[in-house]
């Protein structure tokens, strides 16, 4: 199968990575036809047709740092760097549940991009390495320490994305999902846990279903990857077997994890996320739409 | 087919995560039986059986900051940050280029963790936030920006692994393989690129294809991933196919792309990288065994 549409995937921009590293296309660009991105901190503004809201240059503030994003409709497209970063998760702020159910796929890939973007500038103003100031460059694809002769180090910086593994695991025909604490009441999804340095995706999978729910696994085949801009993982979704169900949670990362059988995910799929809250009869609540394991079990419930 | 097994895969260490967060664990484990990895700078130190060289924590400088690596055999390693980070890519030094040819896969891929990580924190000494001093902390998993009270902003930075997509891409038969011009001569290999924010991998794949060749492709899979510590990426090896064969070539990343035959590809990989350089009836010079393009291509030749 091919892997399916996911939230904040399919932007309509194009990159045009050529113009970053030319200053000169890329002020051509900073005119009165260019767009700016109209955000309130790192939340987007959304229009009364349920479109991503557009401003121009002149709506930044003289001395922001602006991000080019892309090129849409041969238009430049930027968005400007906030005061504040995302200091927690976005999960529970009702403008961002809001947006992810009123604008386009296209419209909250292209929000989701200059989120990462902005938010990563705001909370990397100082060189990691010598601790002093770093200026935007590469049109916002990049930070530079400030030069020697200033009193840098002139490191460079760019834009990080971490790679987070998400698995389905199977055993006799159940599948193993858990509740963190943080997840509303009911609500079951798939593991996760980021990749660390030295290992490969199907490494990460087997360590992480091991530390979290004590059963060790095999056959580990990926499945589909998620931008997910809070603040930028790329969720990668895998498929993999347990070599029994003998659970061990570790509970300092799950309130809970269980077997459920293929019934009770359809079930539950049908219903989803608050027809479940709802029912008691329905045996957990799964995963919004915008979720990659959303998309990984309705994937579970077609295969075969 | 079960995914390649890849250089600086497959290390032997428990990586515990449970000790990291604990301290009086952390510490029961820091007494005489503990394991310091020998590191010049960066730079592994190996043995007469070509393994790789331990000492103990009493071989550490007084203030060294320690890196828990996880456990071997039960006992803790460790691994002390360098007072300098990498500032370039370590592809042609012979010392590293030794490790991977003497060390056992295992070995190795211990090597290349301890590597990542130390290098992450002798460039990380300062908060990307607020631009004051950090701390190791959770056994080097993490770095702490000060406490409020001595002025810093307490913010939490994790090591950094970067997705890099690295594609076969495919039209009619032939395979599309490119030269960097950091490339040792009649040197080809697959495309490559990091994964930016806002991108699944299949749009990494064909943005990057298109950006260096000029080429639209399809059909993106997921093939095999590989750690690689130079200085921490994590590469995604995928296959896809071109939608035509004209190549426009993007010459400020690659120096030329071409299409291969597979019987061009199979004498090459047989002739292999050392051998293809010294005849020139030999087509190109693969990428060496340690690279996971090489078992991209081998995967290539075998599938099918």
């Amino acid at each position: 199968m091919a892997p399916p549409i996911v939230a904040f995937a399919g932007s309509l921009l194009d990159r045009a990575d050529h113009i970053r590293a030319d200053p000169a296309a890329l002020s051509g660009l900073m005119d009165w036809r260019a767009r700016l991105l109209k955000l309130d901190g790192l939340m987007p503004t959304i229009g009364e047709m349920g479109e991503l809201g557009w401003g121009t240059l002149a709506d930044a503030a003289p001395d922001a740092e602006l991000v080019f994003l892309g090129l849409i409709d041969g238009k430049g497209c930027f968005a400007a760097v906030p005061d504040q970063g995302a200091t927690g998760p976005a999960y529970a702020n009702p403008a961002i549940w809001q947006a992810m159910q009123l604008l386009s796929p296209g419209d909250l890939a292209t929000y989701g991009v200059a989120r990462a973007l902005v938010d990563w500038h705001a909370r990397h103003r100082f060189c990691a390495r010598c601790g002093g100031g770093t200026r935007l460059s590469k049109g916002g694809w990049q930070r530079d320490c400030l030069p020697r002769e200033e009193g840098g180090c002139e490191a460079q910086h760019f834009p990080r994305t971490d790679p987070v593994t998400i698995m389905l695991v199977e055993h006799s025909g159940r599948l193993l999902l858990g509740r963190q604490p943080r997840f509303p009441p009911k609500a079951f999804s798939a593991l996760a846990g980021f990749v660390e340095p030295g290992e490969t995706i199907e490494e990460a999978v087997a360590r992480e279903v091991f530390e979290e729910a004590g059963v060790r696994v095999r056959d580990v085949r990926y499945i589909a990857t998620q931008p997910w801009p809070f603040p930028s993982q790329l969720m990668i979704g895998c498929y993999c077997t347990a070599e029994n169900d003998r659970l061990t949670i570790d509970k300092t990362e799950l309130d809970d994890a269980r077997w459920f059988t293929r019934d009770e995910v359809r079930i539950a799929m049908m219903a989803g996320p608050d027809g479940a809250m709802q029912d008691e009869l329905i045996p957990f609540a799964p995963p919004p739409p915008a979720a990659i394991a959303h998309h990984l079990l309705e994937w579970w419930l077609a295969k075969d």
